[in-house]
């Protein structure tokens, strides 16, 4: 007998072979229909699939049945529609081969290759009309399997030659593969699937792509395209708006309308050019956070882009950031080394001069035999150009520093310059250090997915009882940051150690319990709630990570503060006590923007790119309405200048209504408009870009306004798409 | 016979092999006594010395008289004294065998090697003894040649076995040698010299040290005598009084004292690490100039701090900058090919592995027969991993980024990146930009030699017809920011190209001398003191730099305005005129503080450390009395806090003298001293740090006085040594 235990707790007796549907309908009917799939001891299963023991034998079966309502059903349902849509284009484009169909954050995508004619966007109204053949028709997935060498032959005879590949490469090693037909249509699958078509409540294709099989250069190039779906129109309906909404604020396009930062393929993908527009954001960012952290007690430094190696290797960051890092600058630690191998690499030194530099450089003409062995067996002279290069890169000292991908070391470095005392305790020292990640390029994106950016970065040394304290202070910091720029809808995530994880290996277990707890214990003083997650910690501590909702509906990971008892070990860091001993301090890691490029990109998007009159890079326009207020507008021009707002004047022989126009375009957030009768009466017509026309009122009066919203930085929330479904959150790039 | 020119221009006739001392007393007696050399059609020589013809064979030759009023005089001398210290160490230590010899900046040395025992510090009286007996004996100095066998087989029975080397090394190519012998003492040596040892009024021997034979650390280690002397005694106390006012304002030492920076051995040398009360100066030095810059119309920019290789070629500064570069992060551009060449150098790849990758990347396992004859014989294969390593060195594509030596590439892709119209001229763009530049580890020194340094960059895009007045805003800003900071004693140098000169190849001598004679009727019409020096431009453009002349009369260059007609050309920038036709606009770069780490440097020493207030990073000190005044002095902190002073209270339980001490050691501006009186009456006692206690006051009008300081920027010239001759200018670092 199977025993089998619900998420209520209930253990049941079934017979050996029960399927989850089975189970449902001991429960109700309704649950039996409602049922999509299941998750049966942590893996999700079709509604129809035998539950097996697996590995918990002994032990009854954990068993939760997936519904509309679950995310992990909507995954399944996408990847059936990924199977639903390649049938359609096979019935379309006969003789298609197809490569892989997995799901994606918010939908799938297959990537097939198609013979003569390519697929197109036009081609996905007919797609979708036979997909919603398909789906009226509602036939079942069913699940079948074969030997390794009989579903070879299966798919070779169904003309499958990616997938016959895909079995000589990496298949070929299991004994029985699985495949799920569906009418006509056979796939080789691992699954799930949905129990039938007809679950699939809606769907649209989005868009279409190039793409290598197997993500290989040297492969066929197929086509991916991508589509999503829901259990239901209104969700796909919310979806598409905040895509289309989401669209229209794209910062990348934003930030090019409105000359706030570009890319130059001279500079680099993934290096941010701030123009003057985006640069004047972010100075007052800046300054907003130099102000607040003045006032709580934290220091500027000034720290230099480059380390040695040596200092990454002592703080431990090298090994785990090796892949993601810069390659470094490397130069043998010896000039005439370096002349000779610059030399030998540019092919313009001669022996007599390579023998000379090789005596300067104090490099053996052959390495003493028990290191030559197996790599160098002749004489330098008697090598190849290309192997006395090889032989230099093996045996000279190299000099090596890295383009720094965190600032930490170099903060670490500063608390050691000086002796410590608890009485310097906490040392709060912050800057807005620029690092460097080198993330693929295929992963870069505008400002918010780059291989450059500035961190507003604080280290905070303090004693074992003063953490707590200083934790929660830098909680509140960041949630007075996010709340001043209209980012309120925010949850905390609290990043945990995972002590199978070898990324935390030689992690003392108690220390990092106790930090987790220390963490927790703020957490709920503070009454935030939070979720916690395992295997998400930095490798020196466990964290906790605002997931901020932006007025779209989308999440983004920004502030952290990091807790860490690692570094100051690592470095030896020191205090001495009030008992004149000395002790170890406690390091805070935090960083309330995170960086200032992606938290940037978010805030384009998040305000549609017409920024608060606070941070408006041109706060206010002056629009005279004929020549005779130009001296008058003039005037207004300079007042606000004197007066430290950024103002221009548009003295254009336009149209009033042209002015307007543009200046609405452009998002400046108010116009002072100037006729004869306002340069009379000292006045203006006061126009706010979101609320319109608020009359005319004395200069002093709209002065007055806008200073007062400047400094209380009132910010309008401009009108979203209807409440959206919650998007995945944007990956973290920026962990320390 | 020979025919003279003198410096007023009239020409005289003389029998050939007429000496200057013959000419000088054809003129007066007084001026045959003054004399110590002459230069001859450019070239000093000695006194005695027949004047000939040279290349200047038919024109008269142009003869000056040198007396010890003249700079070049004082270079003689110290060399005659170099040669003096030599005797007298050769007649204390018998065997010596001497280097070279030559004058520095601010005096002379003499590298020697010395058998048994190596001459100290200690020796000096004894050595100083004997060089005064010499100047007391006065006797001349004597010019004679040998050809160069017999000069060898001369120096050789001297036992002067390094000039032997030399002549070797380098001499043996000229036909016949110089030497000088002053009594017992013979050196071989180009002179010129003074004609005899009395004419050296004052010397005094100031350090040793160790070096190399020339330079080259695989041959002998030498010991370096340092010395100095003058005409004058007066002109030597003056100047040991500068050294020692120098060596108390030593920015390294007061920049360790103070806490204001440090250089870490892990992050690297010349690597400076602002720390928190260092970065408080500079950030207030930032914010001043920021504010200026915003009243003056221009605009941040922020851009990263690498650039690809692409971005110098284009812009020319690669080849000029190549030696005083960091090198360049390179990777294979293929990503296959980047994990081959990681894992061939950390031996971890095994054939079949390199295979695959060697595939992916698309490398052939051997060249075509052309290209590689010479230096890949075999397929890849058969090579040694050395050989690998070579051979992918050699074939792959490399993908290189540079750390950027200057900024001024990185604004122009910001100009170029929309279109500009010259209603958006002058564009105006600045950074605190940090670039790096890899100067030679011997070079570095303290924050005014360094390896990465800020410049408060900014780069001007204007009209030709904007040129002048651009020009002339960026000196008066300039200026204007230099007697901000009490550094008024300063004068320009206009850097000008030089036609002979390689580096100005490709220069069109026009736009040359045309932008030169912008720049020099900008000074004329500034009425600004200049000299020119031809070969002193930047490879794109003339220069006007300001040579600022510090308060212990030591002479720094800092601000530079530079005016480039080169770099728009080459990026091939543009602008629609108002003829709507594209035009080339003209660059201005200019940064008044230079580099703001050299700029601190200079700034320590020019303070010594005791900032005025509006700099200072800790404003104000609070000193209670006693314990009956604590709460008083908390309620003064709290005041002085709240109105945005930098401050602190010494609550230590210490005397009040002790805490008045340690203020004035840590060079705190102001300090408010209380006690219970105070408490009462709601002031202070005012102690100023240069002026002592100023008396007691309402706090109110304590506050009010700190305030107008800040505000105002007073500083406080604190007492110099008795005027110094100025020494010569320190070298620039910081071109463009």
């Amino acid at each position: 007998m199977l025993q089998i235990k619900l998420p209520d707790g209930s253990i049941k007796e079934y017979p050996e072979g029960t399927s989850p549907r089975e189970v449902a309908a001991g429960i109700g009917k309704r649950l039996a229909e409602a049922a999509v799939a299941a998750v049966a001891n942590g893996a999700i299963v079709d509604l129809d699939r035998p539950i097996e023991h697996g590995e918990s034998n002994g032990d009854p079966v954990e068993l939760r049945l997936l519904t509309s309502r679950d995310r992990e059903a909507l995954d399944v349902l996408r990847h059936s529609t990924a199977h639903i849509m390649a049938r359609a284009i096979m019935r379309l484009f006969p003789g298609v081969r197809l490569a892989f169909g997995p799901t994606t954050a918010n939908g799938y995508y297959y990537d097939v290759e198609v013979d003569g004619r390519s697929i197109s966007e036009d081609d996905f109204p007919a797609i979708e009309t036979e997909m919603a053949r398909i789906t009226k028709d509602a036939e079942p997935f069913e699940r079948f399997m074969l030997p390794v060498d009989q579903a070879r032959t299966f798919v070779a005879d169904l003309g499958q030659t990616l997938k016959v590949e895909h079995i000589d490469d990496e298949l070929h090693k299991y004994g029985i593969l699985s495949f799920y037909r569906q009418g006509e249509f056979v796939d080789l699958c691992r699954g799930p699937h949905i129990p039938h078509a007809g679950k699939v409540g809606a769907f649209k294709l989005l868009s279409i792509a190039g793409s290598y099989w197997k993500g290989q250069t040297d492969r066929s190039m197929l086509q991916r395209i991508y589509g999503t779906a829901f259990f239901d129109k209104k969700e796909l309906d919310a979806y598409l708006a905040q895509v289309e909404e989401a669209r229209k604020r794209d910062h990348r396009k934003l930030g090019k309308e409105l000359n706030l930062f570009t890319i130059s393929p001279l500079v680099g993908p993934g290096l941010i050019l701030w123009m003057p527009k985006g640069a004047i954001i972010r100075g007052i960012l800046e300054n907003f956070m130099k102000t607040e952290l003045m006032k709580r007690g934290y220091f500027p430094v000034y720290t230099p882009h480059i380390g040695k190696i040596e200092l990454y290797k002592t703080s431990g960051h090298y090994p785990y950031y090796k892949d993601s890092q810069f390659p470094t600058l490397k130069m043998p630690a010896d000039a005439s080394a370096k002349e000779l191998l610059d030399g030998l690499i540019a092919g313009n030194v001669d022996d007599a001069a390579q023998r000379v530099l090789l005596g300067k450089a104090g490099i053996p003409e052959r390495l003493p035999d028990p290191a030559s062995e197996t790599k160098f067996t002749k004489p330098f002279f008697e090598m190849s150009v290309a192997e006395r290069i090889g032989y230099l890169e093996q045996t000279c000292e190299f000099e090596e520093y890295l383009l720094k991908p965190m600032n930490c070391p170099h903060h670490i470095q500063i608390y050691a310059a000086q002796p410590r005392s608890y009485r310097d305790l906490p040392l709060r020292l912050a800057e807005f250090g620029t690092v460097y990640r080198y993330e693929q390029s295929g992963e870069l994106s505008g400002m918010t997915r780059v291989r450059g950016f500035t961190q507003d970065d604080a280290h905070l040394f303090c004693t074992h009882e003063q953490v707590r304290g200083e934790f929660r202070a830098t909680m509140e910091l960041t949630q007075f940051v996010l709340s001043s720029l209209g980012l309120s809808d925010y949850r905390v995530r609290l990043s945990k150690h995972d002590p199978e994880d070898p990324k935390y290996k030689g992690a003392e277990g108690d220390v990092w319990r106790n930090a987790e707890d220390d963490i927790r214990s703020v957490l709920d003083e503070m009454k935030l709630p939070y979720d916690e997650a395992a295997g998400e910690a930095a490798f020196y501590g466990p964290k906790a990570d605002f997931i901020v909702r932006d007025c779209i509906g989308r999440q983004w990971q920004l502030g952290t503060v990091q807790l860490d008892y690692v570094l100051p070990e690592r470095f030896g860091l020191e205090y001495v006590g009030a008992d004149n001993h000395p002790h170890r301090p406690v390091m805070i890691h935090r960083a309330p923007f995170g960086s200032m490029e992606r938290f940037m990109g978010i805030l384009i998007e998040h305000f549609a790119g017409a920024f608060p009159l606070w941070l408006a890079p041109e706060q206010v326009r002056v629009l005279p309405i004929s020549d005779k207020a130009a001296d008058y507008a003039q005037k207004v021009l300079n007042k606000l200048t004197e007066a430290g707002f950024r103002a221009s004047l548009d003295h254009r022989p336009e149209k009033i209504g042209a002015k307007i126009r543009d200046a609405q375009l452009e998002k400046i957030p108010v116009m002072f408009v100037v006729g004869a009768k306002e340069a009379e009466n000292e006045s203006v017509a006061y126009r706010d870009r979101l609320a319109g026309d608020l009359g005319v009122m004395p200069l002093s009066q709209a002065l007055a306004r806008i200073q007062t919203e400047t400094d209380e930085r009132v910010f309008h929330q401009t009108a979203t798409a209807a409440a959206p479904p919650p998007t995945e959150e944007s990956g973290e790039q920026h962990a320390y």
